[in-house]
């Protein structure tokens, strides 16, 4: 048994990442197609030894394809993913479009990969800074419940794709290199490349990331709550998040406080972080070992540490949590999703089409 | 009346504004004397229209000084305050040394000046990361009662002083012109000088700031929660901090979730916070307005935005907190608590002479 695989945004930050994780990966593959806009046709990308073109996405590029990884904006799945599912092929989506849908299972393989049995085709992979939050508490979780989150992100430009990495480092060397003021260098992408004013990031700490909400949360801060209460099966968990975007490329680092249903000594904590598969403790304030964002680059694993008591509250813990926002946050846990649908032998196309979502 | 002047560590990051901020004030000064180590001996700076030299700090450095502003580390404050003040100086000290002393009045001017009455000769000026905290906090404290405080701390790395800033800016250099790997640059500084390993803040967050305690928070952490509650001057808020630094040069930003006594109307907080002096708030998520570090570089007030309920807890409030931790943060604290003095008529010698600290 092995799958065509499809990649639409295959010229991306973590298209190009999901090249790589496939190749990393367990799962067999028999083709691999890259998909992308127009302008990127003609490209070529190298897979294990094969070199291969890149082809524009069109509503008859799914022919033939097992398994479509998407992750070419919210806009291209919702115009895609349908004639994809409607070519027998399963749907790995990592943009935020389908994330809420009831039909679409949103998963961490980690996690909740029972989810994935009662798929309908489309499978919805988690925004980033969830992910690394859910691999975190998940164990935590398991042991002594959930009450409450409260978190505030450190989160990398290469969120915002590319250009955002880009124009992050050309902000950077006007300032440094040929002293414009920091507030004189351009910005057309961050905060957010969809709203209307646009800010330096170099220097510079922005506390939006995705457009604002009518309740004056943004996108993103929403995308926390929604998503942690959806992929742990809970709608009580409290969870309200500030998302804030910091001049780093590369590895989200987020500052969580939860509050436990049960009391958790502390030492059992760690033990249940350090079990749990794909997350790594690293927490000795003696040794000063604590996650850090430039260690985490290119790792698939995300970290932990700074774990300690709240100093008033019996239940509550604070930590840190760093992962690289483009492979576990991206395409890695795309990847692993589809190797958990073949181990669990369900990379097949879906008896009830979803005909509503065309 | 005026006054006879001396700013202690005036060749550092913060002594440099220290003298920027006296010009800026109301405070009349007679003279000023500026001190430092034996090394910038002979360097000059302009006051006014006046060229000062640097003099080297003695025990004698402080005849006929009125009030002595000192921020050249701990050590130095441990070693000359007393004979500035038994010199019948009042001394304002930007350090940690005497923060935490029960006869050592710890003020941020808009909060606490009434307990500037029963100084004994020296006054503490708080941590950067306290008072921007508490500029914020101090308006919602007086009309709903504080319950509790969770921060995180996105910190300029100016904080950890001049040689900090040029560190940061080295790295940035390596990784940017010279494509040197990130985890190859150098580091001697940050995250802490006093502490064994150095790591970079280039694209880079470290959550570590200052030396770990025993209950394995930082002493920058344990500063926030122990000067909140001597400033707030009640024992009973529930305060606990993370404290991270980011590569940014100058303002700290927080990211501040409260509870308050009572249940508060968001609009009424966003009116008390506003009508608080030297507090602006900057909260128009319609039009992206918010708080930025680069915006509040060089300024005195505290900016503060994204006042949003928290999506559960009713008393709950979260906000985003910024200042130019050189200026609020220390200098213009520092010169803001002479300034109270003065209009208390309080620039006295102490009659309690505290001989116990020499």
């Amino acid at each position: 048994m092995s799958y065509n695989v499809a990649i639409v945004g295959a010229t991306g930050a973590v298209g190009q990442q999901m090249i790589k994780m496939l190749e990393k990966s367990s799962l067999p593959v028999k083709t691999l197609k890259l998909l992308a806009s127009k302008r990127s046709v003609g490209k070529t990308f190298l897979f294990k030894d094969q070199t291969i073109a890149v082809e524009e996405t069109t509503e008859n590029s799914f022919d033939g394809v097992d398994i479509a990884l998407f992750s070419a904006g919210g806009k291209t799945s919702e115009k895609f993913a349908p004639y994809a599912v409607k070519a027998g092929a399963v749907v790995i989506d990592n943009t935020s479009h389908y994330r809420q849908n009831p039909n679409v299972p949103l998963i961490v393989p980690e996690v909740n990969a029972h989810a994935l049995k009662n798929h309908k085709g489309i499978i919805a992979c988690p925004n980033c800074s969830t992910i690394q939050m859910m691999m975190a508490l998940e164990p935590i979780r398991q042991e002594w419940g959930l009450e409450r989150i409260i978190v505030s992100t450190y989160q990398a430009v290469s969120g915002a794709g590319a250009k955002a990495i880009e124009e992050t480092q050309k902000q950077l060397k006007q300032v440094l290199n040929e002293e414009t003021p920091v507030k004189e260098v351009g910005a057309t992408i961050l905060p957010s490349g969809g709203d209307k004013k646009h800010y330096p990031i170099a220097f510079n700490a922005l506390p939006q990331i995705d457009l604002f909400t009518d309740n004056d949360y943004t996108y993103e801060e929403m995308k926390m709550t929604k998503e942690t209460k959806k992929i742990m099966e809970d709608e009580t968990i409290k969870v309200s998040a500030t998302c804030v975007r910091i001049p780093v490329l590369t590895a989200h680092s987020e500052s969580v406080y939860i509050e436990t249903k049960e009391i958790a000594d502390i030492n059992a904590v760690k033990q249940a972080i350090s079990d749990f598969p794909g997350t790594i403790l690293e927490d000795d304030p003696s040794e000063q070992i604590y996650p850090q964002a430039i260690n985490a680059v290119g790792k698939t694993e995300t970290f932990v540490g700074r774990i300690r008591k709240d100093l008033d509250v019996d239940n509550g813990i604070h930590m840190w949590v760093v992962s690289d926002n483009l492979l576990k946050g991206a395409a890695w846990n795309s990847v692993q999703i589809a190797e958990s649908l073949h181990q669990q032998g369900l990379v097949h196309a879906t008896k009830e089409l979803l005909f509503e979502l065309i």
